[in-house]
């Protein structure tokens, strides 16, 4: 008899679960998680910085930048700001801190010049913006969220993106305000076949006092990368994907093989479609999808319930998260 | 005793889906389906054409043009060549045909070029190209493939790519060769706010003799597009995604809402973590995905089976198919 009720119970979720695969809702059942208020993870790179080879001071600097823009967009979030907002404000931070590879700071094309891309994604409404290959837009993430809100595309490149931008009064920098004396070096470096880090792009996602999702990234791409290259960053699906239903994920590494495996939508999918958690399916992108394609990097994405999670196959990525419950700010595994 | 065995059936069932959800392989139970020795889908667009306002002998122009394509495919497939050729040979041949929205016939943007994009996939090693934005080169897809093959990249934009392609060889064409007289009605069209066909990105997806699938997609995107815009079809996991395990996949219509929930890799998704059919991921997009936040268009798609899925929520899509075992070439519903 209780053997008959064991099959009974199955039965029924059996039945239950063909429903969901037939429904294929884009939400899991509300399984009584507890929810936070807000949560924030932003990530400035995964990269191949070693603990003994990374000064103390660089370190030091490196925390210092997290920590700024973590303190802002915990405020911003605090106060109940639109969590699309957040990410806008706290990737303009991070791009305008020449520590980053994006914005100020940006890496350099094989030409030479700071060649920038950003995307931004509103888990609410699956509105999105992004901008490829813009060189004089001080903050590519506003141009992005310009993208996004006023015109009728999501994605703009190149001359075109800034021809968009700067009618609508977005500030616009020089090629000298970009290019820092590290960019140089590292582009001296990568010509000549030696070794560069290719750390630096930043992304925020946040879940915002209304239960809604954002992400962003940023970032100048890679050291030497043949002009007019289009990287995972600015592309939605790729580099960052938001859905108020499920996760919102930003991304950083070798951009192709992010591109290759739509990774950031990927995480989305998982969600919504397996019983996986959001750092379960993280981990699967990270330890075996993205090795499979030789592909290295970090992922960092939070749930609907302000779930926190992240992974990197790099010796390093500079991240920091924080709800109202925790705050922490990381370089290279704990 | 008969309800015993139902439920005890079912407790097996569940089990299994339980374990199923746990792996995450990209690769469903071999459940003994048919496989075809080969097969080939092909769209040229999904727009508003009507079957009263279609004139017989442009629909048997449209129907004819695709008959060459399915024809030449077929062959290719029949005769053995590899997946990743027939498609970047079938859409060439696309390409080449002014019916068509890409290469010769692309639709004109706001300054009244074809400015054109294309990507390519292989679902063996995942390896893919794009070109977004090319003005001079006859044959984007051939650009993709280059892209894909030679460079270190995914992604190419702009003048860049053509700078890229040209020393490879690769034809040439100036805007003349483009530009239609069809092409200027409809920018003229659009410039004073009449509605406009949308029809013409075409886009291929095959499964050859040795089970690899491969995926590509080209156009010249949205008449009157603001120049420098960037829409579905270059995007990996956007308009265009293939991989062994699961599907092929290729898409036409509204590109933004085809990039905001990155549509070829949601099919993709759902055929590697649910129990849906090919048809039925398909089918969700289409009837209620897509319309949430009101896209329009098409899809095309085949599996690892040689399954061949469509759907569209306009009035029409091109569209031809094949296997050893049938042929279809149709513009209406059935």
């Amino acid at each position: 008899m209780k053997l008959y009720f064991i099959l009974l119970f199955s039965f029924i979720l059996s039945v239950q679960s063909t429903l969901d695969a037939q429904v294929i809702l884009n939400a899991r059942d509300d399984d009584k998680q507890e929810k936070q208020e807000w949560a924030i993870i932003i990530h400035g790179g995964a990269g191949g910085m070693q603990p003994q080879s990374l000064s103390e001071k660089r370190a030091a600097q490196y925390k210092s930048s997290l920590e700024k823009a973590l303190s802002r967009g915990s405020e911003l979030l605090d106060q109940g700001i639109d969590g699309i907002d957040v990410v806008e404000q706290v990737i303009e931070l991070l791009e305008n801190d020449s520590s980053f590879n994006a914005g100020r700071g940006a890496v350099l094309n094989s030409q030479g010049q700071a060649e920038m891309d950003a995307s931004i994604m509103d888990g609410e409404s699956l509105n999105a913006g992004a901008v490829a290959g813009v060189k004089r837009i001080k903050n590519p993430i506003k141009a992005a969220r310009l993208v996004m809100d006023s015109s009728r595309h999501v994605m703009l490149s190149g001359q075109a993106a800034e021809e968009y931008c700067i009618p609508y009064g977005l500030d616009t920098a020089n090629q000298r305000y970009f290019i820092t004396q590290k960019a140089r070096q590292a582009l001296k470096r990568a010509r000549a076949k030696e070794k560069v880090n290719k750390s630096g792009t930043v992304g925020v996602v946040v879940l915002d006092r209304e239960g809604h999702i954002a992400a962003g990234t940023s970032t100048g791409g890679m050291t030497n990368k043949r002009y007019g290259r289009v990287g995972d960053s600015p592309i939605i699906g790729a580099g960052t994907y938001a859905d108020d239903n499920t996760c919102g994920v930003s991304c950083t590494g070798h951009g192709e093989m992010y591109i290759r495996l739509a990774v950031a939508h990927d995480i989305h999918a998982m969600m919504a479609y397996t019983d996986l958690s959001l750092q379960e399916a993280v981990d699967i992108v990270i330890e075996k999808k993205l090795p499979s394609i030789n592909g290295t990097g970090g992922i960092i994405a939070l749930d609907k319930y302000g779930n926190i999670a992240y992974g990197f196959n790099t010796s390093s990525m500079l991240r920091a998260y924080a709800t109202p419950e925790k705050r922490e700010v990381e370089i290279f595994r704990d």
